[in-house]
């Protein structure tokens, strides 16, 4: 099934749950019935009757009966003022003031809602006089299509909640209940996705942020401002730590840029006219500087780079920093780690001959693969392009090799990819990453992009041979991405379970009794001794000891409740035998004294 | 010569300053002459006449005159409209609009110039209804000494400079001309005092920072605002890198917290009511959040330290984090790194029991000891106590038992140290540290402060024994303070001659000619396989090549420029003897290649 007929059947289904609904409900008022990722939803005022979970199966019930009676869905027009009569005699009040915004102006509620939901009535610039509708058996709707032939073709469907929803998502007009489902072509694809949701609620990145103490929030600092905690810093830091080694062997060095930035940097830069109001403002009190919080680092490092004169020879120029931006979301949309104002980038920038690109871009895709191949994650990129609109901004020349030079890049480092005119930005092509995680979901994560723009904007130059002053391009990457939002993603992907080199807390010592203390030291000296040099460098282990006075079966629980990778048992025979139980998810062993750094180190 | 005496002579060289110029400049308007550090001026109005260093020569000439003649200086009292009269006759409009001043409130400029400019005149709340007067052979001030014996007795001393300066600090009254001197008790220390002031300028960290490229600003950022390149970058990064190394060592982790906060945070500390007006406001475009850029980082640790349960087990919590805050300083008080708007700390802060104070304070003494005998700087430390009066908050034997325990530590770690009651903080004693300098300048670096008041402020808590809820203490340390301010004294401390394992660039390898190329890069497999373990671990070394066809003398020459601590010469010769050239500060001599790694590591 592809993806327009999987849309027509989703789209359908809305439709025979709103009919299911009038059915149960005849009293019913109907708003409007998208499609959305996965499924579909209705939105439907039930005056004071509300629906719960309790009512799906009397719904599912009815939807099942409308869908084995294969009702025919069929397409007609009406005149706009027999569209509204058709309304007003259906008691559809909803439906009229939809109707009454297309006779004005051909769109409605585009705005308030997504772009699917419009869609499923009308496109369009100009005022309507005809709108489509569609009738399948007792039920019809105003609605542009298109659907499936009949309604027995749906596939396999889910009821999956009910939620409160004001009319076009303003909070000043009435609330009704929106009710969602899921769709999929076969029984065994909604079976599949199903356990991926009951997997992905137990994997939650916030449910396993809060049990293994990574991260906390505190209403004092604000919503979006995540505090990390001493396991969930390792994380950040080992995650940046790879990023940057990564990028550090292949020729990049650090800089540092404060956090705030007078707005002249982002009116030099042009952000300040696109982006000036969703910046953080910040005001001196002792001065009268306008400043902001910076929410990208691009036009500070172009600073650092135009301190100095540079010669083709100095080229590339190659800038590390992970660092910290914060962008202005609205309370509303933030969640977990997921969407953060605070969001630290492991953010890279190249000043770069024209001619240079395609080796660059060759070291940041081999270090983008080096990662995602070590987290387990498959790769796809999108390759996007400029199409032929004005709506790009630098030489076309130089965008046409640049793009050649991106899919070579892309090509010589084997990944999946596919490419998409019109998805540039405007100052550059660029490649987005996705990465697949274990159940399935695939996520945006790395990016890079070409930058014509910003070395125009603040006249960036080095000299040429033959003293020619020339202009160079800038290649923005970040591997990871926003790392609060790839930690989200890690999180659940591992579902807490991190790799031995990424723990928090990697190893515990758990007792059988006092007797061995002194020879847990000896095991401690040993940990100590023992630092890991893969995948990240100089990763010395992070191990605690629990020999407390309690049961030992007590202390296993409570470290596989921190999801440790490594329980070291130790008890008076692992003493006599200088050996120690080492317990992982794969079970237990023993490990000669002597053999245990090695043996961790090739774990 | 004791501190008072020091004071009285530097005073009594600004009367003498005066007098000169009256004989000079009988016209001559005089406004204050205050001591300050080192010395001492005078602010003269000489209407359009300009002093400038050519007239140092002759105005030394008529204070040696004055000084020779050896007049004794007489103290008088005058009811203060006889001292209006005074000024009146003596044409000394300035004199008058003071007396104006102290004849109403007893106090004047004391808001606009310092203390010690008021100090000369008069101290007090009431107004004043007599003031004093000195004399000296012909010359006749308002001033409340104390002075010198006679004119004879004020040791050596040099004119400086003159700058301008509005009179009372305010642009909208007349610019004078402040003439600057400095004085000793001898020849001897003010010869010291003038070498010191010749090697610090050489040493000028703004001076070096352009000629190493180490930092740069942008008008388009801000003033106070450092971009660090990425020879700057290093020194950052090692040096908090060392001081967060000594601190883990002793059981401190990492934490992380975003760079803003909402108000709420600092309205339950307390702190936006103390120190709210000197805050950078963040205003939000989505939201209504009223933020602050952070200042300091305690309020934010309190609250992943209350996000678990804690136990007297568990005790002490100690964290660390390397992070910026934003101190909203005004413009004309920012110079080069000493005073910054964005001051990275290497801060930390422990929740510990009671009982546990003395530890904990040994362990960061230990460290902040460790650190300042490898950088070369010798360590003074000020315990600053409570005193009898009310202003200190937290339980008075909590007070007594912290302030013995600090000093037992201090003792314990043979530190060089002096009391000052009535010093200590409102909400805890602490300990002050300076460190000397190569040129014997004394700077506040580290600090370690105890804290009982936040802890009740936020309400945190742990279980002790027997379910009793009780509160911690914090314990705030910085080794470094702000990395920024450290840096501009580290770079004057070692004249930009970092040492090895703190230089940016560690090692350049210099070639004679290209026959040695294979031969160099066997060097470069060597230096890739050394790490540097010691101070800070992980140190891996940072070296690059120059092997332009450029002449040795140019190349070494350049590399000289950089202050980098090791060239490393190849010639033809030495390719063939397996051998490199190593040319360091003290010197140049052959090391076989296969010692080359242990010879670098012993350095």
């Amino acid at each position: 099934m592809n993806d327009d007929q999987l849309h027509a059947m989703r789209h359908s289904l809305a439709h025979i749950t709103a009919q299911a609904v009038q059915h149960l409900w005849p009293d019913a008022k109907f708003g409007v019935g998208p499609v959305v990722e996965n499924g579909f939803y209705y939105d439907i005022d039930l005056g004071d009757t509300k629906i719960s979970e309790q009512d799906f199966p009397k719904i599912e019930k009815e939807m099942r009966k409308i869908i084995e009676a294969d009702y025919v869905f069929e397409r007609s027009q009406k005149q706009i003022d027999e569209a509204l009569q058709w309304a007003q005699t259906a008691n559809q009040p909803y439906k009229t003031e939809l109707l009454n915004d297309l006779k004005r102006s051909g769109t409605t509620i585009a705005k308030e809602l997504d772009k699917e939901a419009m869609g499923t009535i009308a496109e369009g610039d100009a005022a309507m006089d005809s709108v489509g509708f569609y009738t399948d058996g007792d039920f019809t709707d105003l609605c542009r299509g298109p659907h499936v032939e009949s309604t027995g073709k749906v596939g396999a469907f889910k009821l999956m909640r009910v939620a409160g929803a004001y009319w076009r998502g303003n909070e000043k007009n009435p609330q009704m209940q929106r009710l969602y489902g899921v769709a999929f072509a076969t029984q065994e694809e909604l079976d599949k996705h199903l356990e991926m949701l009951e997997q992905a609620k137990l994997r939650d990145h916030r449910k396993l942020g809060r049990e293994l103490d990574l991260y906390t929030m505190s209403p004092l600092v604000g919503a979006g401002l995540p505090l990390f905690t001493p396991r969930g810093t390792v994380l950040r830091d080992v995650m940046a730590q790879y990023s940057n080694q990564l990028r550090m062997a292949r020729g990049f060095t650090k800089v540092w840029t404060p956090h705030i930035t007078k707005q002249d940097l982002y009116e030099a830069s042009g952000h300040w006219a696109k982006f000036g109001d969703e910046l953080f403002l910040v005001t001196s009190q002792e001065t009268s500087d306008k400043m902001a919080l910076k929410p990208m680092n691009c036009p500070h490092h172009t600073q650092i780079f135009a301190s100095q004169p540079r010669s083709y020879r100095d080229m590339p120029v190659r800038y590390l920093e992970t660092t910290t931006d914060y962008r202005d979301e609205k309370t509303g949309e933030l969640g977990g780690l997921n969407r953060v104002r605070s969001l630290t980038q492991d953010d890279s920038h190249v000043f770069a001959r024209p001619d240079q690109i395609e080796a660059e871009i060759d070291g940041l895709l081999a270090s983008a693969r080096e990662l995602y191949d070590t987290l387990g994650m498959k790769l796809r990129v999108r390759l996007s392009y400029r199409d032929e609109s004005d709506a790009y901004l630098g030489d076309p020349e130089l965008w046409q090799s640049a793009q050649a030079q991106l899919k070579a890049a892309v090509e010589k480092n084997s990944l999946d990819y596919f490419e998409q005119d019109g998805e540039a930005a405007f100052y550059g092509p660029k490649i987005d990453f996705m990465a697949t995680d274990a159940i399935g979901r695939e996520h945006q994560v790395a990016t890079v992009q070409l930058d014509f723009v910003q070395p125009e904007r603040f006249k960036l130059e080095y000299a040429g041979q033959g003293e020619v002053s020339l202009r160079p391009v800038m290649i923005h990457c970040a591997l990871l991405g926003s790392i609060e939002r790839f930690l989200s993603v890690f999180i659940e992907h591992t579902g807490g379970w991190f790799p031995l080199w990424a723990a928090p807390e990697q190893i515990r010592i758990l007792t059988i009794n006092d007797t061995v203390l002194d020879y847990v030291q000896e095991i401690e000296a040993v940990l100590r001794d023992t630092v890991l040099m893969a995948p990240v460098k100089y990763n010395e282990l992070r191990f605690t000891r629990d020999d407390r006075n309690e049961s030992l079966g007590k202390k296993i629980r409570e470290a596989t409740s921190y999801k440790i990778p490594i329980q070291l048992i130790v008890g008076p025979k692992d003493k006599d035998a200088r050996e120690v139980s080492v317990r992982t998810q794969a079970g237990e062993e023993k490990v000669a004294l002597e053999r245990l750094k090695d043996f961790l180190i090739n774990l």
